[in-house]
C-alpha cells in the first residue's frame, strides 16, 4: 500500500436547478472531466429533487400527535407530520429538536426531513433507498461518459456529543464504505485492534468543504482514492448504519 | 462569496519519528511546502509523543475499580486504569468497549487512550489541552517558515449511531471551527435555521482520506480553506465539543 497519496476535490459547475425525473449522473456526467476512480458526492437534496421526493405541506393532514409534538416543539404540523411518516422511533423530542431514526435505520434530526432550497411550503424527504440512488447515478454516469466513478450521496448529520453538523455518506455506490485495518500491523508491527475507518462519511466530509450551503454546488468529485473505489457497486452505505443491537446510545 | 472552490490534500512526507520535545511545527515547517491559509492538521499521536504523553503500563497500579472493569470488558487493567485517570465519567462500559467523557469534555472510546503506533506496553494519552498544543505548532510554524497556516490537532472517534471511526478536530488554532449559517438565506433566499457545519471535524476528516493507519503519514496540508483561516488563534476545537447540558444523548 502506497501511503503517500494526494487528495483533490472539485467542483460541478453549472448545474440546472434539478426536477424530477431528471438524470443526475447525466447532467454531472456533462460538466466534469471525470477520471477511473473519481468519487462522484452528491448532495441528498438534489438526488431527492431528482426522485420526486419533494411534498408539498398544504397536502399534509396532521395527526394528533404530529400537532402535539409541533405545539411543544415549535415546529409546523405538516412538518412534524412528515418527519414521523418518515421515522422507525423518534429518539428524542425536546428543546425544538427532533431526533429520529428513520426508515432506513439512518439517526438524524427531523429524519432528514428539510425545508431549506425546496421552495416556499414545501419539504424534502430522504431518497427510499440511497445506496440504490447512488447505483443509479453511477450507471447514468457510466453511460454518459464511459466512466464508472464511485457515488456518493450525502447528508448533513448532527452528533451526539459534538456540535455542529458534518457530511455522511447516507448512499453509495463503488466505494469501499469501510476501510479495515482490523487485524492489520501499525507502523511498528503491532496489531491494530479497533481500526475501521468509515471512508465514505470521510469522502462526504471532504465534498462539503468546497460548497457552502447557498453555493449551488450540489455535486463535487474526489479524486485520489482510486483505491477504495471498485468496479463493482459493493455493500453501500448501508453498512455505516449502526444497527440498533449494536448501538450503545439507542 | 464565491462558492467555487477547489481542495487538495498533500502529505507532509518524511517526519521522523517523533519523541518528547521535538517541536512539531519546526519539523514540518522544514518538509513542507506552505502557503498563506493553509490548513495542518497533525494527528494526535505525534503530539502526545512530543508532548511526553506516552506512558509504560508497567508503571501503572490498578485501582480495584479498574481491575473489575478491565476483567468485565477483557481489557489490561493497567490500560482501564489510564482511561479511568483520563476520564470525567464513564458514560458505557460494556461488550469489551468503555466510552469515556475525558477530562477536556471529549467524548470517545477509552478517553482517547490508545496503545497503537507507541511500541509495547505503552499507551498514548491525549494532549493535556490540544488547542494549547495547536496553538504552539502554529507558532512554531510561524516561527519556521514566516507563514502561519492555520492547525488541527485531529484525532479518530467512533460514532454513537454508525459504524467506524472519522476524523475530527480535538484543538485548532487560526482555522474558524463552525460555519454559522443560521439567518443566512439558502439559494432560493429562505432563511438557513439549523445549519452549522464543523469545518474543523470536516478538514480533519478530509485530511485523513490520504494516509493510512500503517502510513506514517501523521501530518497533512488542507488547500482551499483560506476563507476559514484567520490571523487569530480563535476559539479553538473546544467549541466544537457539546456541553452535557445541551447534549441529548449523554
Amino acid at each position: 500500500v502506497n501511503g503517500v497519496r494526494e487528495l483533490q476535490v472539485l467542483p460541478v459547475p453549472g448545474l440546472p436547478e434539478i426536477g424530477q425525473g431528471d438524470r443526475l449522473g447525466e447532467l454531472i456526467g456533462a460538466r466534469a472531466q471525470l477520471a477511473e476512480g473519481d468519487v462522484v458526492v452528491v448532495s441528498q437534496k438534489i438526488v431527492s429533487k431528482a426522485e420526486g421526493r419533494v411534498v408539498s405541506l398544504d397536502a399534509v393532514r396532521a395527526s394528533e400527535r404530529a400537532r402535539d409534538l409541533a405545539a411543544q416543539l415549535g415546529k409546523d404540523a405538516a412538518l412534524v407530520q412528515l418527519i414521523l411518516d418518515e421515522s422507525r422511533e423518534v429518539l428524542r423530542a425536546e428543546r425544538g429538536v427532533l431526533v429520529c431514526e428513520t426508515r432506513h435505520g439512518l439517526v438524524c434530526a427531523n429524519a432528514g426531513v428539510d425545508t431549506s432550497n425546496v421552495g416556499d411550503g414545501r419539504a424534502a424527504l430522504l431518497p427510499d433507498d440511497p445506496d440504490a440512488s447512488a447505483r443509479r447515478i453511477r450507471d447514468e454516469l457510466r453511460e454518459a461518459t464511459g466512466i464508472a466513478p464511485a457515488v456518493v450521496v450525502s447528508d448533513s448529520f448532527g452528533r451526539a456529543w459534538r456540535i455542529g453538523q458534518a457530511e455522511v455518506a447516507i448512499g453509495c455506490a463503488g466505494l469501499r464504505p469501510l476501510d479495515d485495518w482490523r487485524g492489520k500491523a501499525d507502523a511498528g508491527g503491532r496489531p491494530l485492534t479497533a481500526t475501521l475507518i468509515a471512508v465514505a462519511d470521510e469522502a462526504a466530509a471532504a465534498a462539503d468543504l468546497i460548497r457552502d450551503k447557498a453555493s449551488g454546488i450540489p455535486a463535487a468529485i474526489v479524486r485520489g482514492l482510486g483505491h477504495h473505489v471498485s468496479d463493482a457497486d459493493g455493500p453501500g452505505a448501508g453498512t455505516l448504519r449502526r444497527p440498533r443491537d449494536q448501538d450503545l446510545f439507542r
